[in-house]
C-alpha cells in the first residue's frame, strides 16, 4: 500500500491569493461583484463576480499565450507591467498575474518619466498593459523600453486600437475575447512571488519591494482580524455588505491592500477610474458607497468642493487616512461636511506592504467621550495584529513610552519585504539588527500607540534639539483659516537649521503669518503640545504645495526651489 | 558590507501561537482576562492578562528544568500530557507548552480507561499534568506508565500534595512558583509540531492526530475572518468586549480552537472547569457570558434545568452546537428557554482540528423571515474560509446540489492534520486522490450548503438503498415530547438492515411508539423530507441514551447491547 502525506494539501497548503478570488465566485457568482466608472465621461460598468472571473481567466489564458513564465521560490515569473488607473481590467490584472505565477508590477504613472522609464528597465517588464490615457507616456519612452517590452496591451473603454508606432500592440478586449473563460489556477509554492512594488524614491533611483503570494495573503488575513477586532464605538465593523470604494491609486503599493481584502470579503468593489470630487460624490451617491481610504490631500479637495451638498453622502460611515498623518482639525472640518463618517489614521510604506499601524481604539476607551477618542484616533496609531513593530533610539534601545522621546520606528512581520529586486546594497541599509528600519520617526505614549513625528530625512536639526515638523503640521491644520500645510527646515547660520511653514489658506482668508504664530503660540505652546523654540521662523503663505506622485506634500520640491518659497516668506522676529 | 535579508523576520516570519498570548498582555496587561470557577466548590479565581502570562512564563521555566526538549520541522518535541479540565492552568498549558517548543497531549479523560492507558504510552509523554479529581485514575494505570512518564504534576485548588505512591510527584503552584516570570519566547520554525489529539475511537484503537504551530495559527485567523464575514442579522459579530465560556472540555481537540482564537481577540475568558447546569447558569449571570460552545446533548441539560429561570442569563446572545447535528426543534426549544441567544451549528473532526463547516447566513439572506434563516442555521454549513471541502460520490465525482444525493466529505487545507503519529497505514486510509477523507456522509443543496447524513459506519443499509439516521433524528427531534434520540440500523433478513429509533421521552410525557410513527409521517414522509421506507421498523422508548465520551449519542454501545434494546422496542407494522 503507498503511503503519502499530503503535506501540499495539509500542513503546506499555500497561502495563495486565488483563494480570495474563489470566494465570492463560489458565494455569490450572479451577485454585482464590480462597479467602474470611466471618470471623463460619467458612464457606467457593472460586472458579477462571475463575470469578471471568467474575464480574469480569459486574461490568464492570453497571458499564456503571450508566453509569460511562471516564477517559484527564489526566482521571479516575468513581470508584467501596468500602467492603469482603477478599472475592472487593472483588477483583472490584479488576479490573473499572480495567480498564474507571474509578478505584478504597477508602474507609479505620477513618478517622473525618467523613473518610470527606470522602474520598467529595471523590472524587465515583458509586457506592459497599459490605459489609453498613459498612450503619449509609453509613446515618449518606446524607443528606450522596446526591446525590453515584448508586448504591448492597450486597455480602453473604447473599441479598437489607435494609431501608433508601438508594436506588437493588442487591444484588451480582442485580446481577452479570445480566450477560454475557463482556467485552472496553479497551486503555486506560497514563496511565489506576486508583486514588485517601486518606491516614491525622494532621493536616488525607486527601489522595487517583491512581495511573495504569502506575504499579501497573511497582510489580507490579518487586516480583516484588525477589522474584526474593533472597539471604535462610531465605526461599524465591516461586513460582506460593505460597499468600498478603492479611492487609493491601484498603482500605489497594491491600493493599501484593498483589492485583497475586499475580494475575500466579497464586498462589492467600487472603482472610480482615477478621483475626481464629483466622481467620488457621484459614486457614494449612485452605488451607496460606505467605506473609502484617502491620502490627507484629497480631504482638502473634499472641503473645497462647492457642489458637495447637491450629493447624498449619507452611506459614507468610513474614511480611512493613509499615507500622511492625519491632522485632527482636518478630521473635524470633513467630519461636518460629511456628518455621518469617520475619518481615521494609519501608517505603512511600500515596504510593508503597506499597511503595519493604524489607529485602533481599545476597548476600556469605548466609553470616552468623542473629543478625547478623536485625540486616539488621529495618532498613528497600535501595530496591526501579527506585526512586530518597536520606536528604537540611537543605541537600538526601546524609546519610553512619554509621548516625548524621539526614535526610529523599526518593524518586522510575515508582510515586511524581504529585501528590494535586484539591489543588495539598498536591502543592507534598511534590513539589520535584526529589524527592518522605516527611516520614519515617532513617539510612543504610555498606552503604546505611536504617533509619527518625521521622517528622518525631514526633521528639522535646530541646534542639538529635532524639531518634529509633522507635530508643527498637524497644530497648524487645526486652524480653521488654514487648507493645507507644510514645514521645512531651512539652513540658518545659528542653529544650523529653521523652521519655515508653507501654507495655503482656505478659499477668502485674510489672515497673515503673524496670525499662523499666534495660533501657534495659543494652540501648541501654551497647550503645552510644542515648546517655544520650535515655532517656525520663517513663515510663506502660497496658493500651492507642491506634490508627490503619490499626492504628499513634496518638501523635497519645496527644498529644490527654495529661493522661491523664501522670497514668499515673512521672517518672524519675536 | 554584510548583506543579509532576514527571511526569518520577513517573508518566513514564523506563524507561531505566541503571538496569540503576547497580544492580550501587551493591550490589557491589567485586565482580567481568565476567570474560573471550581465546579465543586464554587469558588472563583481571577487573572489579569499579566498575571496569567507570568504564570505561563514560570511554567515554561519549570518545563525546562524537567529537561523537556523542544521540537523541529518533522521531529517532534517532547510530549507532554494533561488530564485536566478547563481550568486557567489548562490555559497555561495550552500556551507554554507549545510555545516553549514541545508538543501538548490533552488526554481525553472520558475514553475508556484502556484508551486513556494507550494515548499516553503511544505519544510516549515525559510529564504527565492532572487535576487532583484525576488522581484515581492515574494511580489505576500508574505501573504501567511509570516507565514511560519521567514526571507527574498534581494540579488542584488545594495546596499540597496528597499521600500517593506517584512519584516524582510535583505540586503545580510549586513546581511554578519557584521560577522566574520572564520566559523568553523562542521564534520556533513554523511546521514545529505543537498538538497531539487523539480520535475518540469509535473502532480499533485511538489515532493520533498531528498539527503544527502553522496550522493552528491559520485555522485560529482564519475563524476570526469568518466571524468578521458574518451577516446573520441575530448574531452579533463578536468584538473584544465578548465574554466567552469555554465549556467545550479543554482535552477535546483544542476545544474547538476557542482557546486560540479568544486570546488573540482578548476577550475576557471564562472557564467552568467542567460542565454542570448550576455552574454554567452561574458563570453567565456574574460574568456576563455572552458566548459558549456545546455539544447537542448539553442543551437536553439545560432544557431539563428546573432552575433555570432563577438566573439572569440574558447576556448570553450566541450558543455554537458542534459535536454533532443541531436538530430545528432542538434550537427552537433552547431559544424560548433563553430569549436572547441564537444557537447555530456547525461541523469539525479531531483531524480537522476541527472547524472545517459552519452555518453561514449569505448577505441576500439577511432579510429572510425568521423560520427560513433558522432552516439554514441548522444546516451543516459552508466550508470555514481557507478550507476546499467538497463532498465525492463513490467514483470520486462531486455530487450534483439536489439536496438530495449522499456522497462522502473530503477536505483540505492548511489546518487538515498532515498524518497520525507513528500510524502510515491509518493515515493511508484517509488521505488519498488529493483529498483527506472524513467518513461523513453528506447531501448539498443549490446554495452550496452540505448538510451531514451520516457517518458512513452508522448509514443504514437498507436494500440497495441508504437511510441517512442524522436527517431522521433531527425529524424527531421537533417533536414536542421528545427530549433526546437517535437512530441506529439493526440486522434484518431481507433488508440487510432496517432502522430503529432509540427515544427518550420528556419528563411526564405519555407518548407511545405509534405517535412518533405518527408524527414522522405527518412531520417527514407528508411534507417531503423523508420517504416511507426510510420510517423507523422498531422505536424503543428508553431512560437513558448511551454517550461516548464527549457527549454524543453513542451508536457503538446501543449495537454492542443490541438485545437490551431490542426488548424495549415496540415493532411497528404497517
Amino acid at each position: 500500500m503507498e503511503v503519502r502525506t499530503y503535506p501540499e494539501f495539509s500542513t503546506h497548503y499555500p497561502l495563495l491569493l486565488k483563494t480570495f478570488m474563489q470566494r465570492p465566485v463560489q458565494l455569490y457568482p450572479d451577485q454585482i461583484g464590480l462597479v467602474y466608472r470611466n471618470h471623463t465621461t460619467g458612464a457606467y460598468q457593472r460586472f458579477t463576480w462571475a463575470q469578471w472571473h471568467a474575464r480574469t481567466c480569459r486574461l490568464a489564458n492570453a497571458l499564456k499565450k503571450l508566453g509569460v513564465q511562471p516564477g517559484k521560490p527564489g526566482e521571479p515569473g516575468d513581470r508584467i507591467g501596468t500602467m492603469a488607473l482603477n478599472t475592472h481590467r487593472h483588477m483583472e490584472l490584479y488576479y490573473a498575474v499572480p495567480c498564474s505565477g507571474a509578478m505584478l508590477h504597477c508602474v507609479n504613472v505620477r513618478l517622473a518619466i525618467e523613473h518610470v522609464l527606470y522602474t520598467i528597465t529595471h523590472a524587465e517588464d515583458k509586457v506592459l498593459f497599459f490605459d489609453d490615457v498613459f498612450l503619449p507616456m509609453v509613446e515618449s519612452i518606446y524607443d528606450r523600453i522596446k526591446d525590453t517590452v515584448k508586448a504591448f496591451v492597450y486597455m480602453s473603454d473604447q473599441p479598437g486600437l489607435p494609431e501608433s508606432r508601438i508594436e506588437p500592440l493588442y487591444d484588451y478586449e480582442t485580446l481577452i475575447g479570445a480566450e477560454e473563460v475557463q482556467f485552472d489556477w496553479p497551486y503555486l509554492h506560497e514563496d511565489t512571488y506576486a508583486t514588485l512594488c517601486y518606491t516614491t524614491a525622494t532621493t536616488g533611483q525607486p527601489k522595487g519591494a517583491m512581495f511573495t503570494q504569502r506575504a499579501l495573503y497573511l497582510q489580507t488575513l490579518h487586516l480583516i482580524a484588525l477589522a474584526s477586532f474593533n472597539n471604535d464605538p462610531q465605526t461599524e465593523q465591516p461586513g460582506e455588505d460593505n460597499v468600498p470604494m478603492i479611492t487609493t491609486p491601484m498603482f500605489h503599493i497594491h491600493a493599501w491592500s484593498q483589492p485583497y481584502t475586499y475580494v475575500y470579503r466579497c464586498a462589492k468593489i467600487v472603482l472610480p477610474g482615477t478621483f475626481t470630487v464629483d466622481g467620488f460624490c457621484d459614486l457614494v451617491q449612485t452605488e451607496k458607497v460606505t467605506h473609502a481610504a484617502v491620502v490627507p490631500t484629497i480631504l482638502a479637495l473634499l472641503l473645497e468642493y462647492e457642489d458637495i451638498d447637491r450629493y447624498d453622502l449619507s452611506s459614507l460611515v468610513s474614511l480611512g487616512v493613509g499615507g500622511g498623518a492625519l491632522p485632527l482639525g482636518l478630521k473635524e472640518k470633513i467630519e461636518q461636511r460629511i456628518p455621518k463618517m469617520r475619518a481615521s489614521s494609519g501608517y505603512g510604506m511600500t515596504e510593508t506592504a503597506p499597511v503595519s499601524v493604524t489607529a485602533f481604539i481599545k476597548k476600556h476607551m469605548r466609553d470616552w467621550p468623542k473629543e478625547q477618542l478623536d485625540q486616539v484616533r488621529v495618532k498613528t496609531g497600535l501595530p496591526v495584529p501579527g506585526m512586530e513593530v518597536e520606536v528604537l533610539d540611537g543605541d537600538g534601545v526601546l524609546v519610553p513610552r512619554d509621548n516625548k522621546t524621539i526614535g526610529e520606528i523599526v518593524v518586522r512581520g510575515p508582510w515586511v519585504m524581504e529585501k528590494y529586486y535586484k539591489n543588495p546594497q539598498k536591502t543592507a541599509e534598511v534590513w539589520y539588527g535584526d529589524w527592518f528600519h522605516t527611516g520614519d520617526l515617532a513617539t510612543v505614549d504610555e498606552e503604546g500607540f505611536l504617533t509619527i513625528v518625521d521622517r528622518m530625512s525631514d526633521v528639522i536639526r535646530s541646534g542639538s534639539e529635532m524639531i518634529p515638523t509633522v507635530l508643527l503640521e498637524n497644530i497648524i491644520a487645526t486652524a480653521d483659516f488654514v487648507l493645507e500645510a507644510t514645514v521645512v527646515g531651512v539652513p540658518d547660520p545659528v542653529w544650523g537649521e529653521k523652521a519655515m511653514a508653507v501654507v495655503k489658506l482656505v478659499s477668502g482668508s485674510r489672515k497673515e503669518a503673524r496670525d499662523l504664530i499666534d495660533f501657534l503660540k495659543a494652540e501648541g505652546v501654551e497647550k503645552g503640545k510644542i515648546t517655544k523654540w520650535m515655532l517656525p521662523k520663517l513663515v510663506a503663505i502660497v496658493d500651492q504645495i507642491p506634490k508627490t506622485s503619490v499626492g504628499k506634500f513634496s518638501k523635497r520640491l519645496i527644498r529644490n526651489n527654495l529661493g522661491k518659497f523664501l522670497a514668499k516668506a515673512v521672517e518672524i522676529k519675536e
